[in-house]
Order: structure tokens, then sequence, then C-alpha cells
């Protein structure tokens, strides 16, 4: 069994690359990346596009030439006609296979051949040579292809004809007529078109259920009276909002849609002309809309044309832009309510009583060294801009918005899934099901599979199905698991490498006694660390990606979705832990475990442990999650995300071009499809969900210590959306549309980090904030109820004669006068206690306090999040009403149908047949019952 | 409009009441009471039933007579016949309605005359009604029929008969076929028999999307190897827990089943002979399996015929008892861990060192009074029994045995999740889906809406389509607010009353002086407390599911389902605050603001505040709960379940004896559809479900507390099964079958319990048993890291002379030498520190490791819950492996046949017709492309 499948690349066809990249036609591009392995049920929403075409074609072929045609202007029509249709002119070129020719100069090029995934027509082809008693083709791949058989080309390349050719004749006998054109211009290249009748397309979309709008059109009902006057003003206010797209204007009225094979029992044999399909030609027109009301940065403010992305690109890249949108949308209130809270801060910063306190001349405590030795007495006014500082994000409405936030996910996911139920019914999702196992096995499981039996049987000499088992990958796992933790552990030292930075060159800097240095130093570390943090980051991520990846190769899933799911799976907790580690030591670990003034803890005996600013470590947190986000978005999402596809479709380019430097003339008449080989492969959502996700954690996760993340949030994505239409329509090679009902794991991760982000949110609120010890101090010892003392309240008394020898500060007298008390922010007993500097009750209650608030935060959001779960139904009502409806309408037509059969037999056998006997007996009756028939039997389907 | 319906009853027909209630017929009943309206799409699961014996009766009529009525006994044929057939004896009964007629001396029986629900037939009907431009029929309820009518009895009665004359007609009109029996032995009762022709059936079958087997069977694959042996080997095991039915022997065997209209399609007019369908005849044994193999307390330990129990009582009780039965399944485990428990605790006894230390008589700790003035100091040493007795329940293994409970929990939803997926593969259910909107309005609602538009009319002068708003609306919504808070207060307040009346007699107790008289008292006061508590809880039951009701009336839900689930929220919220209301006191608020020796809280300033016993109060929540849990299940569950129905049912045997006398011998040839007048009719499965929520209430959300909870709850279930199966099968009349996919609201309850159980069990754990201050001495405070010296740490001391004037005890010398310090169990400063008597460093560091310790068990266990929930498929593999099977063969089937239909296509238009030339066109190629055409055109469906 090989493993390399019959050799073919395919190839997106059709695409008709004027303009440099603004016209293609609207032919399936076969998506080409590895990572895109998912639910490709593929293509075939693609071919409802197809038979919508082909509903016209056909008759238009027979009866007039012009229907489709008339939608292209006459120049393009002379100038696509030869790429898009076969040899006959007649059959339309609906999807384009392409392989490698051997040609001995051009030979290292299979290795960077594509190979197709998963698609309709390996579907098709699946069904068929299993019937004929062959084993299934494997899926080919093209990363695997020249691996094992590099030393034997002759007889690789034999091998590789011998199984395109029964894979045609497998194509063919499933009915799919083929036209082949080796006589390319691109030179190594063999294309081979492929035309799917009619009745193939109806057979599959009879397989796949699929639903089709039918001419019957029914008025969607609008509520009368109050609410209806409101919904006007408002459609009317948002008018400008939307694309001027014509799709939008009409959706009053719904095409009543059917599955598939109800409608072609209906009317067997005339299905072709009087189906009723609705003649939604996918004309070019759709690429040059999108281009302009939706791939453009000039109508950012406005809606996405969502039913033309999913008609253009399939379901699945339709939810995900659907999904973005509906993210973007909720941020816009999240930042809003984060400004205000952000102003709010801003507003009170001048009455707040503790900063007040601090910032007072009079109030002039002598605070104890911050480090032995080398560290001398500092005057609390020092850190007056700190305390001011941190009160913007450390207020009591801080609180009010981590609690908003918590909410605000919820609402998020709740609104995520009525959408998603709405676009599902909108696009006539409503009964499809995800193919779950019958996903085929991949091909590298097959592989791994033979080698089991072959093994086996060279033992037993005796032959069966064999499945990889838990023994067989346990290497895989054990491998899995120490690679994770591992890698883990390599983010974790990265960030202590990072904090012994920070703390050694404070070290050094407290040791110098310029005041400027120092401030230039502390600015310089500061900054140093945290873009050393950031690209460390970026680094990481990139490198976790490979090797999330390596380790799911090692796995052997056994289905594509498998793959994809552990593949996002292993990515995500690595790109998580790699994105929150600095930020989690900050906001729980740093100025935890530091001592005290006389015994401060040291990390290899040498550096002290690094301590907060006064005001809470909440200021540092805040400057850590902005520089984090915003270099993220900034350098990772935009900067990689479009330069990278430029810079690679520009090798592409040049590297072909060196290659048929002469054939520079040939090129501007290639075929369409030939043209498209400079497009980057489409690689995938991953990627695109991934940023996001993180995105989100940056919302959500930390959201108590800087509320201006949802704008920051915002702001990128209306960038993004833009950015990523740009690149879907003309960076990428157009991907095979791909069916999907939902944004599958992803949501189970979004449901994840909303969970995550209350605990968490819980966590610094009353761990990292100074909130809870204002609360403790303002209801339990402050003597007049007010913040008045509080500053005091949290300072413990130190008496310079309890410094252990060497460790007090080498110049005693820096302040100008000598000291005998200082104080140091801790919750400990003063000397003169009995227990001097042990930790004091005052520490416990207030530990008892933080704790209590986590349990009462955490339990209150959760079941406010429950009933917010709870109130907002998963499927709209109006959604329902309508779904009820078209069940309805549907009823009536085939009851409408059954009574004109009923009477077309009635009519036809006088007596009823023998055989009907019980069906049409005379309706019994012992006493009178009046029976009216009245039934209008006109059958208008 | 009128609301009563066309005045109807309808019952449950063709019951064989034989050997007073072992044998009944195989024919529907309906379902007559007013709880049980949720998705009945009803009678139709059964009519799959109806079909099959259809099917072979169809022919049997036709071919021979014989093939039904072998399954009967011969005189049981000849008896039965004449109910259970038309007049011409051919066409079978269906379904009976039955209606009151208006004779003079029975009028008041109109009172309690019952109403059909909603059901296949009314569901015909309004579809039939509908068509025809009339309003569709409101749903005829039989607590609305007499109300408002009751003066004019006349013109009643003619428009009853006005009203069901024309729902016959529309009966008729939709093909249903009626022999009215006006002339029955029962008195003033008609009856009307309806037949549903196979046409009818077909076409209900259609638009339900019905799933049925065919002939065809393929093999469900069993892996081999060892899995496969082991896999026997257990089966082997567990054969003589299987019950002894027929269906449990062939399950590897299954039919490929498939949405009806697609069989009806592939072989149109020959279904009703070669349609395949398997023909499971429901004969009249599925009855006396049942009573043998399931409604029989001999049968415990086996498993329960689930399928047969579908196949007999439609899938939504077959669903509730495949639901007990797991849950009983699942107590096994639970009962069995919790006993291991429950030993350990009685094996390490007499190891515990703070129990030994307080029996210890050298370490007599003199106490002080325990209640101001009356009390007197007393020796540790007595409370040596109770704190033995708390170790039982009160050691580390609890806090090990409340974590796998909650997992228990956890695995419980997974598991009962993938049975119902199994299940509804098993029945065939895997496409339906429950109609939601599609439930009619009730007819309260309709008369309601009805009312408001008539007086808008009479307003505006416009008439139009009306709804309820909430302002409509507001009036009831506060009621329910008002009156649900003011149900919850009654609870809190007998509670109160409860607590008052220990506390009372507890101080009256304190002032006499003879021992004996004094645990005589205590033992009363606790016994009768609790009773009280329990006989409260039974009645306020009662009460509260009496006001439930009347609310949910009062809210006026629009559809049946909305009122079931309006219903059973409000009734769960009531019950679940009264089972629990007496436990939380005790574990969360007794002995918790008791104040200290000298200084005592005090309410209404003589009572005091319920101290808990040394040890803790887990003690005394263990007594609470089990008996609240054994009293409930013992006179609630048992004594009411099967007494009352045995009751009503007597009364009405002996009502209906008295009125008729004098035809007690005309009796016995009672229709089979008369005398199960005499049986109570089905009350639906909310008090069933009900029961049975609460008592996972029991098991799981104090279960740190009560280690035999599960043991009670399994023992109290296995006697429940078979007590309600008997229920079912003798004492109630047959339910119409109600299709169902899951259980419903049910779930969702199960779910919140099981999240509630997680906190409230940290609670436990944490405040109520002494686990978490022994941890804090063991490593805090230990000086040899034991636990000796625990005790003392936890008494605090009172020096005798702080007592206040007038609060010292009476009897200084009752120990026989003079106190000067005694101890209590609290955490003060001593006496001699600066602050006396405030509460200690020690209890803010305890309080912080209580609540330390609930945000840790909390998030980890609930953590581990959704590993286990992500773990755990939703759906079996085995299930899912079927399913794909399944599929593909069924596309196979449709391949052969497609290709069949083209061949014969092809032989009939030699040429190809025109309109068929794209699907023919010869496949054409530009090079070579090799074309076989192998495939077999057998069409062996």
């Amino acid at each position: 069994m090989d493993v390399n499948g019959p050799g073919y690349n395919n190839q997106g066809n059709g695409k008709a690359h004027q303009n440099q990249d603004t016209i293609r036609s609207g032919l399936p591009v076969q998506a080409m990346q590895k990572n895109e392995r998912s639910t490709h049920i593929p293509g075939i929403e693609k071919e409802v596009d197809i038979i919508n075409i082909k509903g016209i074609e056909d008759i238009g072929y027979v009866q007039s030439d012009s229907v489709l045609l008339n939608s292209l202007i006459p120049e393009e029509n002379t100038r696509c006609q030869h790429g898009l249709y076969f040899q006959d002119g007649e059959r339309r070129v609906d999807y384009v296979l392409t392989y490698h020719i051997k040609k001995p100069s051009s030979s290292r090029s299979n290795r960077h051949s594509y190979c197709f995934t998963d698609n309709a027509f390996t579907r098709t082809l699946r069904r068929g040579t299993a019937r004929l008693g062959r084993p299934p083709p494997p899926q080919p791949r093209g990363d695997l292809e020249v691996a094992p058989h590099d030393h034997s080309m002759d007889y690789h390349e034999d091998d590789k004809r011998f199984r395109r050719e029964e894979f045609e004749g497998n194509l063919t006998d499933m009915g799919l007529e083929l036209e082949k054109d080796e006589d390319t211009k691109t030179p190594g290249v063999g294309f081979v078109k492929i035309h799917a009748p009619w009745h193939v397309l109806c057979r599959e979309a009879e397989f796949m259920k699929l639903k089709m709008p039918t001419k019957k059109v029914y008025e969607v009902k609008q509520s009368s009276g109050v609410g209806a006057k409101i919904s006007t003003l408002v459609s009317k206010a948002t008018e400008p909002l939307h694309p001027n797209v014509e799709e939008n204007r009409v959706h009053n009225v719904k095409h009543l849609s059917y599955v598939f094979e109800i409608l072609k029992r209906t009317k067997c044999t005339k299905a072709k002309y009087s189906m009723g399909f609705e003649s939604n030609i996918l004309c070019f027109c759709v690429f040059q809309l999108l281009y302009e009301e939706w791939a453009s940065y000039s109508v950012f403010y406005k809606y996405q044309p969502i039913g033309l992305v999913r008609k253009y690109f399939g379901e699945k890249i339709g939810l995900y832009f659907a999904w973005l949108g509906l993210y973007t949308q909720m941020l816009i209130p999240a930042s809003l309510v984060g400004v205000i809270v952000f102003l709010y801060g801003c507003a009170t910063v001048d009455d707040n009583i503790p900063s007040m306190e601090i910032c007072h001349p009079k109030n002039n405590i002598t605070m104890c060294p911050l480090c032995d030795k080398a560290c001398s007495y500092w005057k609390l006014m020092e850190a007056c801009g700190t305390a001011r500082a941190s009160h913007l994000f450390d207020n009591p409405a801080t609180v009010f918005f981590s609690i908003f936030m918590a909410l605000w996910a919820a609402m998020f996911m709740e609104h995520w899934k009525r959408r998603q139920m709405r676009l599902n019914y909108e696009w006539d999702l409503t009964g499809f099901e995800e193919e779950e196992v019958s996903d085929h096995p991949r091909a590298e499981y097959e592989f791994r599979v033979m080698q089991k039996s072959l093994k086996k049987e060279h033992k037993t000499q005796k032959t069966e199905k064999e499945k990889l088992t838990c023994r067989d990958r346990f290497p895989a796992y054990m491998t899995n698991i120490v690679m994770m933790l591992l890698m883990i552990g390599v983010t974790f030292a990265i960030v202590f490498g990072v904090i012994l930075y920070r703390i050694s060159t404070n070290a050094a800097l407290h040791l110098s006694n310029n005041p400027t240095t120092r401030s230039n130093v502390r600015l310089t570390v500061k900054t140093t660390a945290a873009i050393i943090n950031l690209v460390v980051i970026l680094i990481l991520d990139e490198v976790y990606g490979a090797v999330a990846r390596w380790l799911t190769v090692l796995e052997v899933p056994k289905t594509d979705k498998s793959f994809e799911e552990r593949l996002i799976f292993k990515t995500f907790i690595l790109k998580f832990v790699n994105a929150f580690t600095p930020i989690i030591y900050i906001a729980f670990f740093r100025g935890r475990l530091v001592g005290r003034p006389g015994s401060y803890l040291y990390v290899f005996e040498s550096y002290r442990m690094e301590e907060c600013a006064h005001g809470g470590c909440l200021m540092e947190l805040c400057i850590q999650l902005s520089i984090t986000m915003l270099g993220k978005q900034l350098i990772q999402n935009n900067l990689f995300e479009i330069g990278i596809p430029k810079l690679k479709k520009l090798i592409r380019y040049i590297k072909s071009k060196r290659r048929s430097f002469q054939e520079e003339e040939r090129e501007k008449k290639l075929q369409r499809y030939e043209t498209d080989h400079f497009l980057e492969p489409f690689a995938g959502l991953t990627p695109e969900y991934m940023e996001m996700i993180i995105q989100f954690g940056f919302v959500t996760l930390f959201v108590a210590s800087f509320p201006l993340a949802p704008l920051f949030a915002l702001l990128n994505n209306i960038i993004e959306i833009r950015l990523d239409a740009k690149k879907f329509v003309a960076e990428l090679r157009r991907p095979v549309a791909a069916r999907a009902k939902d944004i599958g794991i992803w949501y189970n991760l979004l449901r994840g980090v909303a969970k995550v982000a209350v605990i968490i949110n819980a966590f610094v609120i009353s761990f990292t904030s100074d909130f809870i010890p204002r609360l403790v101090y303002q209801y339990m010892y402050s003597p007049d109820g007010s913040m008045h003392g509080f500053v005091d309240h949290t300072l413990s008394y130190f008496n310079v004669s309890d410094f252990q020898h060497g460790k007090e500060p080498m110049e005693p007298l820096h302040l100008g006068y000598p000291v005998d008390m200082c104080r140091y922010k801790d919750y400990r007993e003063p000397p003169w206690s009995n227990t001097p500097y042990v930790i004091s009750k005052e520490f416990w209650a207030v530990l008892a306090a933080r704790l209590a608030f986590v349990i009462v935060f955490q339990n209150v959001v959760m079941l406010m999040s429950d009933i917010v779960d709870w109130l907002i139904p998963d499927i709209p009502k109006d959604i329902s009403l309508q779904i009820h409806k078209e069940k309805i309408l549907m009823v009536e037509l085939f009851m409408k149908e059954e009574q004109g059969k009923r009477q077309f037999i009635d009519s036809m056998t006088p007596g009823g047949g023998k055989e009907n006997s019980n069906k049409h007996a005379p309706i019994a009756r012992s006493r009178s019952i009046p029976h009216t028939h009245s039934h209008t039997h006109a059958n208008n389907f």
C-alpha cells in the first residue's frame, strides 16, 4: 500500500487573475495546506453553487446560450471561455487536479508539489472503489510524498502513473467526466479538468441531505405595533452601516428550503427544469462586490456581507468572519465601559485618600531600606507618583468592571450561539450533520497500521485487520507529555531569566549613587526587560507552533479531525502558557515572598526577590499587559500576517520567473488556473482563531487590572477583519469551501478561557489590588469609618537596632537625619510586642477577607453567568418561529400532493384495487357523522 | 370561541382487564392527567406498533386470518374480538374517545369527566381544520370544562354536541374512520371508536420523520481479540442479571432503519407488502412479560427490560425507567465506597488522638457552663461519647469521599448522556426533533388572548391578532414572586419555630436538676424536634405542590411544554428549600454565633442560641439528614405511592358500584375499555422525577457529613423501581405513549444540584467538620507535628472572676471543687492578654485556612468534573461506529437503486432522451483514460 497517493496535485482552477488580483472566477480552488484538514465534506457546498449555475446552464445549453454569459462582460467572456470549459466548449470545468510530469530538470519540484485534501471527488471516488472491492485509496499527502521513495525516481514515476490512471478510472466510474491537458505552458505540470454532471451532483447532494431553496417564497412575518416601528427605525438608522450588497435588502422574504431528496422525489423526472431552484448565479460580480464592500479599509465601520462571504468561501470561513464580526461588535460596549471606568479612575485620583496621604508633605514617613547594605532609608513621598497612577486602575469601579466583563463573556457566548443558529437557518444547515466517524483515516495512520500488521504477519502468519492500540501509541504519548512539560519548563525558565536580569541590574543600580544614572538605568531595565519578554514570546510562539505540530504527527491520530483538534489543543496550551506566564508572575508572585527589612529573602544567595512599588503590583501588571498585548498585536498579527504572504508570493513569483524566464511572454496567456500557482495556499483558519482566542484571553483574564484592554482589542480587530478579508480575497488561493455548522473546538476553548477568567479576576482583585485591605481597614479598624489612616495601618514598624550585623545601610544618614524606627509595607507585629516582626493578626484577618472575597466573587459571577445563559434562549425566537412556519408550509405542500395522488389513483382504479382495499374503504359510521371534502386539490408546487 | 372543546372525554380502550389486572390489550390508553402535557407527539410512537400490527393484519385479512390471532389463546381471541374491532370485525380499534351523554341523573359526572390531551388525532385534526380555514380547535381541558357554563346545562349540552360533530367531521376528513357506540353498559358515557387506516398512519409517520426498521439486517461488529473475550466473559457473568426477555439475546444484529418517507419513496405502491418492516407484533405477551420480568420484587437484582417498557409505554416512560435504572446502578459503587469510608471511621475511632485526649481520665479539663446562671461547670470527659461518634463521620476519608462523590455525579451525568444516546439509537430516534414551537397554545392562554382582544375591540373597533405581553402578565408575575418568597418565608419561619421549641425546652431542662429527667428530656426534645421537622416537610411538600400549580395557572403560559417547565421549576425550588432548610441551618448556622461564657448571645432576650455538642455539628447534621431522608423515603415515597392509588381505585370502584348496583351482573361483560374506568389515570412523571431529584440532593449535597446516604438511596431505589413498575403496569391506566429524546428539564436540574453540591460539600468539610482546624494545628502550631495537644489548643481560657453579676452559675461547686479558670471551645485571647476574650490570631488563621480550602476544593473538583466531562465522549464509540455503518449501507443501497434506474432509463430511451443529454453524455477524454463499468446492477433492496 502506498502512502503517496496517485501523485496528483490539485490546483485552484479557473481563477481569472486579471487586474493583478482583483477578478477571479467562481470556481473552487483546492486548499493545499496541511493545517486545514478538518471537516472537508468539501467542495460540496461549492457544488451547491455549481448546481445552481448548472440548473441554468443545462437549460441554457438547450434553450438559449446566454443566461450565464450575460453576466460576463463580453471580452471577459471570450477570455475565460477556453479556461473555464472543456474543449467542447459546453461542459464547464468544475475542478482541476494537477500533477507533476517527470522531467529530469525539474524533478526536485516534486518536493514542493501539493496534494489535494479530502474533497467531494475523493469522497465520490472512495465510495466507488470501496464498491469495487478495492481498498479505498489513501488520501494523498504532500508532506509524505518524497520521503521514502527518493532513491528510485523512475520506478516511483511509473508507479505514480499507474495509480493515477487507476484513480482516474475510478473517478469516471463515479460518473465524473475528465479531460486531460498536459500540454500547458507551465512546464512539468499536467492538469486533469473535471466536469461533474448533473446527476452526480444530485446524488451527492442527496447523500448530504443538502437543503435547497425552492421557488416557494414566504414572507417572514414582521411583528406589528410599537416593536415593528422601533425595529424599522433602528434598521433605518443602521442603514449606512450595512454593506452595499443586494442580499441585505430583501431579508423579509425567505425561500422555503427542503432536503434535496424530498424535492427530487416530488418531481422526479422533471427535476432539472421544474425543481424551482432559486437561480442565484454565483457571478463574477460576487468577487468584485467582496473586494469593494468587504476587503477594504474604507468600509471598516460597516457590517460584513457575511452571506456573500459564505457564498464565495463556504460556511466554514463564513462562520469565522461572522464570529470575528460578532466579537468585534461585542467589544464596542466592553471598551466603552472600560474607558468609562478608566476615566472614573482619572477623575477620582485627587479624591483618593490613601494617595493623598502618601503625597501629603506633612505625613512624611521614613521608610526602611529596600535592600540590605546598598540601599538606604527613603521617604514615602517618593512613591507619590506610583500611588496616584495605581489609583487609575485600582479603584472600586474595577471590581464592577471585572464582574461586568465576566457577564460580558457569558453574553458573548450566548449571542454567538444565537448568531450561529441564525446563520445555520439562513444557510439551510439546520438538518446537516457533520460526519464525524466517516472521516477517512489519515494516510500516516494507515501506513502505521500496515507496518504493524506486516510485522505481526511475519510472526503469526495470520492477516487480520489491525488498529493502533494504546500500547502502540505509548511512546508517542510519553514523548508528548515530556515535551509539553519541557516546553512549559522552558517558558518558566525564560521568564525566570528575565526576572534575574531585572534583579541583577537593579542590584547593580543600587550600588551606584548617581541619581540620574539610577533613574536612567531603572527605565532602561524596565524597558529592556519588557522588550525581551515580548521578543521571547514572539519567538517561542513560532517554535511552539512547530513543536505542537511535530508532537501531533508523532501521535498518529486516526482522522484529520482528530489531528486538527489535538494540534489546536497543544498549540493553545503552549501559546497560552507562553503569553501569560510573565503576567501571572507579576500578578500573583512578585513581591509576595520578600521577607522583611533585616531579613530579606534572597534567590541564589545574592539576588533579592523583586518587590512591587508602593501601591501594589497592579500598576506593573498593567504595564506588562499593555506592552505584551500591543506588541503581540502589532508585530505578530499585522506585520507577520501582511508581510509574510507578500514575501512568499514574491519568492514564488521570482522562482518561477527564473525557471521559465524565456517563457515570460507566454505567461500572459496562461490559463486562469495556471496563474493561481503564484498565490499562497490557504493555510487554514487555525492561526486566525488562535490569535483571536489569545486576544480574548487578554481581554477577559486580567481585565480587572487593565480596563483599556477591550479598547485595544477593538481597535486591533477593526483592522484585523479587513486585513483578513484582503488576505483571503487577494493573497491566498481560494480555499475549497467547507461545510461547518459551528466553530468546533474553538467554542470550547472560549468557554474555558471565560471560566478561568472569573477565578483569575477574583484573585487579581483580592490579592493584586489593595481593594480588600482598604475595605477591611474601613470596616474593621478605621476609627471613624473613613479611609484616613489607611496608609499608616498598612505600614509596620522596624527598629533600626534590630538590623543584623552587615545588613544595615551603608549610608544611614542619606536622608539627612538619624533614623531610629523605620516603616515597611507589611502586616507584622511591632518591635515592642512579645513576638516582634511575626505576622500579625491583621494579616490573617485581611487574608481571610481576601479569600472570602474570592469565594463570593467566583460563585456570584458563575451564578450570574449561568442565569445569563439560561435567560437568553439559544435559538432566537424569530428563527424558531420561522422554522416552525416552514415546517407547516412543507406539511401543507405534501398534504396537497398526497391528495392529488389519491385522487389520481381513485380515478385510475374506479373500484379501488384489491390491494388498497383498506386504504380506500368507505368511511364507516354506525351513526351519521357529517363528512365534508372541501380540499383544494391543485398541486401548485 | 369556546374553551371547553367538543366535550369529549377519552378513555383507554381495548384494555383487557382479565385476571383482575394482569392481561391488557396493546392498544393506547389516553393519559388524562393535567400534569403530563409535555411533548405529546403522542400516540404516534404507539402507532409504530399499530403499523406493525397492521402490516400483518392487512395482509392477514386478505391472505390468512391467523397471523395476529395465533398470538392469542383461543378463548381470549373470541372474548376480545368484539371489543377490539369495529362491528364489521375487520377494522381494528386504534383509539377510543369517550364523552358523557347528558342524563339528568348523572349530570354531575360532567365535573369528573376527562378530556384528551394533545395526541396524534388532535394533531391530525388541527392540521385538517387549519386547512379548512377554520381556527384550530382549542385543546380541550377537563379542569375548565364546567366553570363558565354551569348555569345553562342544556345549551351547553347542545353546544357540546354541535362541536363534537364538527370535531368528528374533521377527523373523518383527515382520513380516520369512526364508529359510535352510545349503547354501552356504562351509563351516561358514549364511546367513539377510531380506526386509523394505513395511509393515514403512513402520512403521519412521514411528517414525523419516523424511522422504521427495514428488513435489511446487518451484524453489529464485535471487536475481536482480547477485548472480545473479556466482553464475552462479562456478558456470561452478568447473564443471570438480565431479564428473561427475548430482545436481550439478539443484540448483535440490528435492523437497518431509515426515515419513513425514504422507504416509502423507494417502493411506493407496493409499500404495504414489501416494505420489509420487521413484524414485531406487540402481542399480549409483552404485558405478561413485563408483569413477570419487570414489575415484580423477585427480579430486583436484574436489569430492566427497557426495550419492552418502551414498546409498551413509549419513549418518555422508557427513558424515565432507563434513567432510574442507571441512577440505581451508579449508586452501587457510591454506596460501596460510602460504606468503606464509614467502616474506616469505625476502625480508626480508637486511634483518633483528639477523641482519645477527650476521653482520657487524666486530661480532666474543667469546662465553663454552657448557659448563664442555670448551668454549671462540667468535665470535658462527658463529651467523650459524642467525640468518638463524631469521628465516624469526621475523618480524612470524608474529604476523599466528597471529592469522590462530586466526580461520581459528573460521571453519572456523562453516563446518562451516553445511555440516552444509545437508547436514541436503539429506538431509532436519532433523526427525531422535538417540535418546540409547534406545541399548540393552551386553552387558557387562548381564552385570555380572546378576552384581551375582545376588550380591545370594544375600545378601538379594530380586530388584530393579540398576544399576552409582559404587561398583561405583570400581576401574575408579581403574585408569583411574592408568593414564592412568602412560601420560602413560611419554611424559614417553621424551621425557626422548631429551633425555638428546642431552645426553650432545653432551657427548661437546665432548670431541672434531676439527671435522669435531663437525659430523658434531651432525648425527647431531639426526637420530637426531628419528627416535627419531618412532618412539616411532608405537609408543606403537598401544600407547595398545590401552590406551585396554582401559581403556574395564574401565569397562563402559552404552551403545555412551558406550563410543565414552569411548574416543575417552581415545585423544585419550593420542595428543595423545604427539604434542605433545617439541614442547612444545622450545617452552617447552628453554634456559629453563640458568644462566649459570660456574654452568651440571646434570641428574644431569653433564648440562648443553640450550640453544637463538643466535636462539631457534624454529628447532629448527620442525624438530621438520616431522619429526613429515611422518613421522606419511607413515608412519602412508599406509603403514599402505594397506598393512595389503591385507595383511590377502591373509592372509584365503590362509587361506581353504588350508582349501578343493579347492573352488577352486566359488568362482567363490559367492553375492555369500560373496565379500565376503574383504574387511576396516569399522573405524569413529574412526581417520580421530583422524588428522585430530591433524593439525588440528599446523596450529593451533604454527602461529606453522611457517607451512608448513597446506601440508603440504593436500598430505596431497588424497591422504588419495582414499585413504580407495578404501579404503571397494574394501578394506572396505560398512558398514551409519548416520544421523547431526553429527560428534558430534569437533566438541567440534576446538573444544577451537582454543581451546588460541590460548593456545599466544600463548606461542610471546611466549616462544619473539624478537618481544617486539625490540619492547621498539625502544621502550624503542633510542637511535634502530631495531633497531641489539639484539644487543648482549641479551648480558650475563661477567668471565673470575669463573670458579670447575675451570670455566674448558681451551683459553683457542682463538680465538688471550686473553679478559678474554666475552658470553652473557641479561639479567643486568654484573660491574661492585653485584649482578653477578643478573637485571637489563631481564629483568623484557621478561618483563612478554611476559606482557602473552599477555594481549592471547589476549583479542583470543578476542574476534575470538567475533565471527566471531556474525557468521556457523549456518544459511545460503538454507537457512532454503527451509525456510520448504517449510513454507508444506506448509501450503498441507494447507489444500487440509482444504477438500476439509470439502466432502466437507458434501456427505455436508446439514444438518451434530449432532456438527459448532459446526464448521459459519453465520458470525454482528450487523452485515453481507462474506463471500467463493473458495477452490479442488481437491486436487491
